[in-house]
């Protein structure tokens, strides 16, 4: 390992290859580059203001910092492991272009304080992109939700039929979660953007930094309060993690119906072709690839917060390097959500659904059972009792092989005489649904009110 | 088992003894029962302004209830399983006292939309709770952190001796993260305090009820926007425990300290005897036990994050039974974590501080190297090289068995011909901490600054 | 608090109400008396034979613990929250009995070995009734399996319809499953069954005891190699709560399979009525709760892990008090694992399978389309052309509404002329079962060379 | 996207680019290259044995197979993720380079099965290794103990000084921890080692195909007994993570240690300069940087228990493609691992004990008051009694400021006339050490008996 460690001053010995491949990191917080750069820029300015560095010598820093950056996303730049991590990779590479001047950028500066904002630039800019990705996911859920406002669907409880809904009404249901994700995601952020750059080491600095002037430059909300917290806490990845965890349950579930109703018992859905995959031995098989493994992908999100939370238990003050272990599980979890949004949003616009198979399963499966017992009641039946009489003719109709709407008048009598030719109106399915106009509820206006509410919130952010 | 199902009526046979027992969750649901009244009377009122009920019958009925909380209250109250759950008891009870008029508190209600409601006040109620433990304990901090001003402590990075901090400083560390705790629940609540009443079952009611009414009523902020959404939804339940768990990450970190702390080779600490117990073999020992139990106490908060994510992961719309198992993983965080925050306000307040062995550390780590590299590094020279010159001199001293402040100016000359007469100004441990005036910082100024802004703070919430 | 703690000599403070509460465990760990009791007899024959006790006083000790248990198992005990936990109020108890010999039980023995015992103890009592009651659930399997030899059902690799497989072979699926557990469990137990009184405190005893002795009384198989170890270690009960968790994902599978069977849309399976339930809104349902119960309760199994695992992490040596949060996972996950193991057998055993139901699915499902490829494999075709041949044919067969087996041979030929009259006895359903006759496969021999593996080895078991 | 799907045939549309680079597993499953062309040859020369295959053919296939992997480990192969995974990388080049007879390969064999038996071949040599690294670090661990059977070493329970014991006899505790997770591995394997080829996609294959021969041609143990369960299950990998987790936690704890004990209030151990760091701003600082990496890094393998449990939750039969996540959390984990093992096997062979510091912790710690307490219980103090008057005794030296030893005979008969001059003798720390003789105590013998039957298990497993 021919490269200076820049702690080597006391060391006689050197470190073992062994524990230079365990404990460097540049092999994965390289993806902080840009905001290092933008990071050390702004530092550079306020050493500037400051009187620490020339307005000339501050501008030389930046420009070399640019340069650097160029090598990097022009694919020129040679990563060391020797060099540990991404801040000394910049930091070496800047001397050599721009000479010794570049070692004036660690002045009120310790790399404890550096990765903090570096890592904290970076999850604001992620949990950015997630918030675009639902906002998209939200609107396709919208296209595709004021194509289906007169689709029935069975409207499940236990996974067992129980009320017909309008499959509008499903699909916006799932824009309530992502809506709250994206919510979640906000408060997460007033968290994340903390500048934490002054704390240096762990106590703050004897220079007269200005952590407000920094905080400004880089549209960071506000400064540290304490500077041992500033470089001890990452309660913000794990928190972005948590709310990642979250929208993963969500599409896990949208992932998980359209894993049965594409099985052919249900056939509620046709996949595209784009978004599935074939069997090598089955050729008639169409498989639902892209949602299994987005609900498999539900784990590892899921894991790399469990990972984070062990990670931080029981860890003394302040900066302790198991805190290393804090940025793959983000650039992990940032992947996975990022992409499963995509792929979501683009399997949901060309999902075709197939509403004839919906309806077959409304009409066998006693859908309007609700129905009856709310008629009855409506008569004046006490609740308990208009559902026994429910119960009882369900089961005749189950006898017959057919459903409530087919029985007669006088089988109807057989278990309330209070059941009148009126009752095949209300038996209706579609008017089943259309009477649900409580607010929120599958009735057609509340479909539209949730629909005008949500394309208000999507004109809203973004 | 005698008691008849609601749900009886199509069913030839009866419930096995073994599943009743499994499926029966009044064992641990009665905790909602205030809740469940509350909601209930809220909806009875609802019910007579919509004309379903007359005032005197929502009048008998909000009474009946009381009678019923009276009941539970005094001790007097028979849950039986038999009646699966806290809603089907407290309703039974009821329609016992008030006669069949009970029965028509069911109009246009499930128990879907009861029990989610039922759970976001509870879940809300605690949080309440949860944020009052908060604001005591960042209290008594405050405190401690006033007596602490000006008592030395080795702040540590790597949990090696780094820098002179204050002892306050530290404390006020710790402030802050129980401050973040605080506001990520006030962000929580936005989420758990919406009412669903009027989902139903899933789809809405034909019913014109007013939810905006049980709303206002119950003191919730909004009402539900999708009625399949209102009963599918635990995110609420979910984010309460998440931030729970971070709590619990918090108070790991301060337990691992004072667990160390209390070791005689730190001797920092003197725990009261009502927070630690002793050992039934070895008379010698204080053990802080309130710490490790608190410390192994995260991981069951952490478990109940973990069991809850797995719970929801990969359910189709709307509600299915393994919700079920979404309150025991509340309930015992709740438990955790308030017990937890009250044990660690009652221990922090007896816990004696040993200030003359913290400033032994200081005294014998080196803490002002840090000190010595900065006064070369502002007498020009670059700061890589006077951190290689310090690492040098430490070095020596060491080898010496002294602190750098006890090297002669000679010594020091060995080593760079820069340093003069003043260096020894600025090797002072106080006065390093002093210098450390940067917003944030263990400077006196920046501390009192932060116990200015953390009491503002604690008055704004109190 | 009236009670006199054992380790209060030193102490003149007295405990916190707060924190009694909350580092007592006689409220959960009560549930080991039986164990705790088992092990101070073995102990106090042990003290005997090595002449630190008499005869005599050997015998009183271990009648006043037959007197004691029976005090608890006739609901007379009084459990005492300021005596901590099971084995002081065991010894409290005692020494009211039979005077201060009781004190001389705790010679050459500290509560960290003694804990370790009764724990040691109950998880491997637990263990072996988990084994029974897989071995049970895996007869019922059998059961079942015999019954449906000759039933269809369409197997499927990623939710979709692939091949026809016999009911029973898919039910024997499940018994490898549960065999593995059952043996994963012995293999647990191994570690288990190591007996660690005469650990004392942490350093051993400087009493000439037997441990070996005490081993062979209580059944145990090896004797601790490190006292240090003997108190630190809680592997053993981390790996029965992972053993369990992997219990609980494989009656997830089931759950979720018969969920999604019970849908009317399947229909392969009615549920019986003793482990159903049904809606208090919708008369018509009939819904899976103990399988959504069961696959919610997986959860909380891994939860526990979870949360055990967090516990141990960076503990130092020896025992800590952390250590205390390991019982209560184990309690939990062993009620959550025998019940639900219960409750499988019992529903399983009383599931009626609809086999008509799953027929229909093979027929529709072009489930012979592999049966195709091979046939035109066997004539030269290379495999990739032939499945490319098949999917041609399984389009073609779509469009026209039909399977494969409806096609006419003029309609075969225009995808291969290799395609002869002896195609319709290969298309055959069943006959594509049959064929199957690799080891493991799903053809009848391999079914039944499967029934009687597992026969023999439930005899081998039980 | 040029490469031509295998399943292409049926498929109008082609597969979305973001859907390829979501569904591909290339990236992450080259890994199992070799053990992809170790089962192909196996499965080539069993289909030549069977006759699917000539000779000739078989031999071909085996030598071009011996080809792509000599391309693969020169770095000549291109990895194309429009081929997916490693199974149709290998075969197409294959192909590629042997013609059309590639294809055949595919006879009697479906990617289910094929990727079963590849990744299973995977952890059972990676669990090879791990059990080599367990035993290498075991070694060390006996090398230092030889070393330090006379260093004292004051040994802790709640973390307090309660006894002393020898540093070999802590070091001891680590060896039965490692050795459990050797023996724990061993279990495993029986599990792994289960070859699944044969099974086909799910339910086995119409070939008469010879798994045997195949099992035995990889040297697995076993071959699978249901088809749907072998091309289902997961658990191997899941039980190797879960051992793997337990390593993790069991390293933690050492390194926990370690942290603490080179934290200059301990100084009991001096990290050797090849696995520490320093600081870029506190040149006297030395950090245990490995140690803490590694407590941090048992948070990845605990997440990936975590992931892969939540993946295989509520799975229905049999493979789904969710099931792809499977490899990474092991390929993860069995870095973590394998590295880790490594490094504390070079840190702790280097690792500097410093016998004169735990020494003075021993001496001031009143580690012994147990011998006291005996002391007074040998002379017919009842236990509980002399534990109360030892208090008493420590409490007074406490308040003198020296050790039990330092107290005069006059002042030990004010707490007990039992006392005598004989007492000196047993509070010499040595010799309760050396006291300490029962089996698996701290005692020398015992401590010699524990480093023969480790040295001999090595012996045995090497």
């Amino acid at each position: 390992m021919a490269d200076k460690k820049m702690w080597g001053g006391r060391f006689a010995g050197t470190t073992a290859a062994s524990m230079e491949a365990y404990s460097e990191s540049v092999s994965f917080d390289w993806r902080l580059y840009a905001e290092d750069i933008r990071g050390s820029q702004a530092h550079a300015r306020m050493l500037a203001r400051r009187g620490f560095l020339t307005d000339d010598e501050a501008g030389r820093i930046c420009e070399g910092l640019d340069a650097v950056r160029g090598e990097i996303e022009a694919g020129r730049f040679t990563w060391k492991t020797g060099l540990e991590d991404v801040h000394m990779n910049i930091e070496s590479r800047l001397t050599e272009i721009i000479g010794p001047l570049g070692g004036k950028l660690h002045t009120a500066r310790s790399r404890n304080d550096q990765v903090a904002l570096d890592f904290r630039l970076h999850v604001a800019a992620r949990i950015a992109v997630w918030q675009e990705r639902l906002a998209e996911l939200v609107r396709v859920y919208l296209d595709r939700a004021k194509e289906h406002g007169d689709t029935l669907l069975p409207g499940c409880t236990h996974f067992q039929p129980a009320q017909p809904v309008s499959l509008a009404h499903h699909l916006l249901a799932y824009c309530q979660m992502f809506r709250r994700d994206h919510e979640r995601l906000a408060d997460c952020l007033k968290r994340v953007r903390v500048m934490p750059l002054g704390a240096a080491a762990l106590a703050g600095t004897t220079h007269p930094v200005d952590p407000v002037m920094v905080a400004e430059d880089l549209g960071m909300d506000v400064i540290f309060a304490n500077s041992m917290d500033a470089v001890a806490d990452r309660d913000f990845a794990i928190e972005a993690v948590f709310a990642g965890s979250l929208i993963m349950t969500h599409l896990s579930r949208m992932c998980e119906e359209v894993i049965i109703w594409a099985n052919p018992n249900f056939g509620y859905v046709r996949l595209p072709d784009d978004y599935s995959t074939g069997s090598s031995i089955m050729p008639q098989k169409k498989n639902p690839d892209s949602c299994e493994i987005m609900r498999g992908k539900t784990g590892r999100v899921v894991g790399a917060l469990t990972g984070l939370l062990v990670l931080v238990k029981g860890l003394p003050m302040t900066y302790n390097r198991d805190m290393q272990e804090d940025k793959e599980p983000f650039f992990d979890t940032d992947r996975t959500v990022t992409s499963s949004l995509e792929i979501m949003t683009g399997l949901l616009a060309k999902l075709e659904f197939v509403p004839e198979k919906m309806l077959a399963t409304v009409e066998r499966g006693f859908l309007n059972a609700t129905e009856l017992a709310d008629y009855l009641a409506a008569r004046g039946v006490p609740f308990r009792e208009a559902h026994h009489i429910t119960g009882a003719a369900v089961a005749y109709a189950e006898g017959r092989g057919v459903g409530l709407e087919a029985l007669s008048l006088d089988e109807f009598r057989r278990f309330s005489d209070l059941i009148g030719d009126d009752v095949y109106a209300v038996l209706d399915y579609r008017a089943a649904v259309r009477r649900r106009t409580s607010p929120g509820g599958t009735g057609p206006d509340s479909v539209q009110a949730q629909i005008n509410a949500l394309s208000a919130w999507l004109g809203s952010v973004r």
